[in-house]
């Protein structure tokens, strides 16, 4: 199998003259010692970690799976010495605040390494991959003491964590949870119920577990509005065991190596975490980490996807070509054929442009938590949004059915195990459910994003697509320009009536959520297409060459996707 | 798990007022006292053997799959028994000829079998779905001794069959091919090679295996020209086994209780099928056979993928809808919400039209092979050649794609095992695959089936589509008749401006033969749409008018698919 390697060329290529993260970070006190050459560092050393480390346990943790022994799960062979290695090294504190012990690097660059880790191990990934999420949720919400116990272990990654929402009743509609909190003398509570897809509720990584639970106190009103938050503890302090079962462990299409399980609370310790009832706001910290997380990984299996089909499609030789590639072989590759070549461009222009397009959205959290003007804050607050949704479910999407197209190349090897391609397809299909199924995500968007705000976060969008217009344009690059602004004009005329409908129909929005979700997600990489062209084109290099005829090509494709998207829109409304 | 259930309504609608079958049946000798109640008994018959028999074997063959045992496979617990249950009934002789001991009955019922086999359990049809086209490829090119000691076995399912065509460096590419026949002194050649990815090449159900085989001649040409084809017994004569080793099983994404074996041919007995060096036109008999069942697989994935799903979103509930559906519920089924309702709506229309589709092919293969009159025979001919690598290629993606998309309405429930869901999507993949790759479908009809003939077959379809738009005028139903002459026009055009390019680009018609290919497919099932439309166009009956509003409702989806293939189309010429 074709061994992985971390994409630094893109890295270098997007920290530096794509982002100019450099620029901005010295504005930021927190930042202001890092330069784009240490964060390309610090990169190249996380890549390193998952091809020597991570890589090469992805097949293994497919086929062995994860058992239960003795009601706790065993992990694949060698899972548990790759994250006793991830935690010696310090990773797990890379983007972690200072004040607990954190390295305090940006947000960006800890996105740029999750899409390396999903992109050599996803199941692998899944362990620690809601730390970041759980230490911004008690940080933010969690009482001093109660910081005071948990943070440490979680900032250092001596502990992992969970997040406890769905119950077999309650998946997307979480005001149907069931689970109960019943309040103790000593201000803890005791957590019973029952919640299924728990990743990691059980593991052999980490002496502990922490359990962010969503139950009911006793007072609580019915629906969303009556959940509080919980941290509950696989140990106490004592040492004894608390009361957290593992009912099951799911066997699910893929993520083999990654613990899914049923769990079962019992009269279990815990302690409430921000306002009672108000659990699900605080909650919303650790899932919007989540989806950024879900989104780089749609990146990371489009990336995997591309570059095993372009390495079989060079090596496998059938039939001849026009014009013949490699005359003296019986054969020309398949790479030669215009079906396949057309693949592999789609391939490596989506992995491409989502991944500019994710680390932007990684600069702009960065932007949005610490850089030293208010407005710039808030309107970075506004992209992130935005685009959450956006690229969660869009990138998830792609990801997944990029695969499932690379599969294609492989002829009957894409259906063995030989290539790694199919268990590529199927490690990419959970991440359009989880996280917020892509369905709430297009709902999430047009409702609470939108409508909500009347446009405001998608005006100021339009804004930015305008300015790298502009500068597309500055560069001698009007045909993309012009096309960039085409297609942002058309997705606000395409809210325009949304909102309209919306106005007489109150179920119009649902309809076309799906739809306007991806059109968006189009616009959205147009954006980094004409970004890239912008950043390239005044550069003869044939690295910048390459990048621009590549985001150039694109744009057509992505304009063929957004007019069916847009029609479908028109036909649904 | 939802139990499977055949389709007997659409059996009799289809067999009844769509096809008008018995009508056909009446002008032909072979199946004069065959009448439609009968055939719909029969079918019924079929539909219960898969329900009771091949159902309940469809998730333990994919926990259990395939293992070696001493270098012969071992089928799923209760496949064999199945197996003999399928033989004793006398199924593999349903659509046989009855000169060599088959029933007789017409292709268009085996076909409506294998798509009911298929939804029930793809992975253990896998054994007998060979059986059919060895059968027509041995009558139709063995000499009556190879006939005489191969047919009546295989006729009645005693033995199974295989089909030997790929080898590791040849797939798509059979010019490739290495397999070696050396002649003996006795007129029989001995066979010397590897083939890989072979169904069936061995397996516990039945005492002896009928290889089809094609190997070079030693004063074979190169290419394709130089493949004779051969059949190769697991057991000889004297019950001594033959020099046909397994090297190995793979490992698959799905299919799991259908054993994919590489074989190795260390100097096997065999005999010449037809002509030396003229193997793959003797092949291609069996080929297409396989293609067509490969096609009714799509249909049979994407109906059970919309049972499953229609059953699972009116069972679940999340979320209230607008306008409520359950007010007395906490919450609404998912089926009221807009996304699934349109979800379902797209798994229950294309099934439908799917199979209308196939069954009309069936059907035209009977009136091909029978019909009294030549000119009917000759364009029936035609019909099937055209829509073969459309029905295969189109409905093939068509089915995983819905399944893919069905899986979605699950959330967390469709990524495991419980409801079924992923293993029809991991299923249904390899049908885009295997029979002829879905790109050489594409290619296969725009080379061999409209240029190749300036586009004569073409015209024919293009015939029945205006015969069907009149019949649905003649209904009153003028809307879908001109949507439909609309579809085929733009199809023709299409046609014209690919033939046009291909005169000054050779590489043309492989840039847009996967369009053209989705392209035709939309028109195929707008075609069946409106013969629904038309043949329900009269009647007032519940059942009627709702065939024809989910008719219709599924033109205006065929017509959005459509643009957005021409778009394609357009725009890669």
């Amino acid at each position: 199998m074709l061994r992985w390697q971390p994409p630094l060329d893109d890295v270098a290529f997007l920290l530096g003259p794509w982002l100019r993260a450099g620029d901005d970070w010295k504005r930021i006190p927190r930042f202001a010692t890092l330069d784009s050459d240490t964060a390309e560092a610090v990169l190249a050393e996380a890549g390193r970690f998952c091809a020597e480390v991570l890589a090469p346990l992805n097949a293994v943790g497919d086929v062995q799976g994860c058992r239960l022994v003795d009601g706790r799960v065993r992990t694949p062979d060698g899972f548990a010495q790759a994250y006793r290695r991830y935690v010696a090294d310090g990773w797990p504190a890379l983007a972690r605040d200072p004040a607990w012990g954190g390295q305090g690097l940006p947000a960006l660059l800890e996105l740029a390494f999750t899409e390396m880790q999903a992109g050599a191990n996803h199941a692998w990934t899944m362990y620690p991959g809601l730390l970041a999420g759980a230490v911004a949720c008690l940080q933010a919400h969690a009482s001093p003491d109660v910081q005071a116990r948990f943070l440490p272990p979680l900032v250092g990654g001596e502990w992992l964590a969970t997040m406890c929402l769905t119950e077999p009743q309650a998946g997307s509609d979480l005001s149907l949870l069931r689970t109960r909190a019943v309040p103790a003398a000593d201000g803890s509570v005791r957590v019973t119920g029952a919640k299924v897809f728990i990743s990691g509720g059980s593991q052999d990584l980490t002496p502990n577990i922490v359990h962010l639970v969503l139950a009911r106190l006793p007072d609580a009103p019915p629906g969303t509005r009556g959940i509080s938050l919980f941290v509950v503890p696989d140990v106490l302090e004592d040492g004894s065991r608390n009361g957290v079962f593992v009912d099951g462990l799911e066997h699910k299409m893929g993520l083999h190596g990654s613990a899914t399980t049923a769990l079962r609370f019992e009269g279990a310790v815990g302690w409430r975490v921000g306002e009672a009832h108000r659990g699900l706001p605080a909650m919303f910290v650790m899932m919007n980490a989540a989806r950024l997380h879900a989104a780089m990984q749609g990146v990371a299996h489009a990336a995997r996807a591309s570059e095993l089909a372009h390495a079989y499609a060079h090596q496998r030789r059938q039939m001849r070509a026009e014009p013949r590639m490699e005359p003296e072989q019986p054969a020309d590759p398949i790479a030669a054929h215009p079906p396949i070549r057309h693949l592999l461009r789609c391939l490596r222009g989506w992995s491409e442009q989502m991944r500019a397009a994710g680390y932007w959205l990684g600069h702009l959290i960065d932007l949005h938590e610490h850089a030293p003007d208010a407005d710039e804050r808030r309107r970075a607050g506004m992209l992130v949004e935005l685009l959450t949704p956006v690229a969660k479910a869009h990138f998830t999407e792609c990801g997944h059915l990029l695969a499932n197209r690379a599969l294609q190349a492989f002829g009957g090897y894409g259906y063995v195990r030989e290539y790694g391609i199919e268990q590529v397809v199927r490690d990419s299909r959970i991440a359009m459910i989880y996280e917020g199924s892509n369905e709430i995500q297009a709902l999430d968007l047009l409702q609470r994003k939108l409508l909500a705000d009347d446009g405001a976060r998608l005006a100021v969008f339009c804004g930015e697509c305008e300015r790298v217009a502009a500068a597309a344009e500055a560069a001698g690059q009007s045909g993309p320009a012009a096309a960039l602004r085409r297609l942002r004009r058309r997705l606000w005329s395409a809210f325009e009536r949304v909102r309209a409908a919306a106005a007489s129909d109150v179920s119009a929005p649902a309809r076309v959520a799906d739809s306007f979700l991806r059109a968006t997600g189009q616009v959205l990489l147009a954006y980094a297409c004409v970004r890239t062209v912008a950043v390239a084109g005044g550069s003869a290099g044939a690295d910048a060459v390459e990048r621009r005829e590549r985001a150039s090509w694109m744009l057509g494709e992505l304009r063929l996707e957004f007019n069916a998207q847009l029609a479908r829109l028109r036909a649904t409304l």
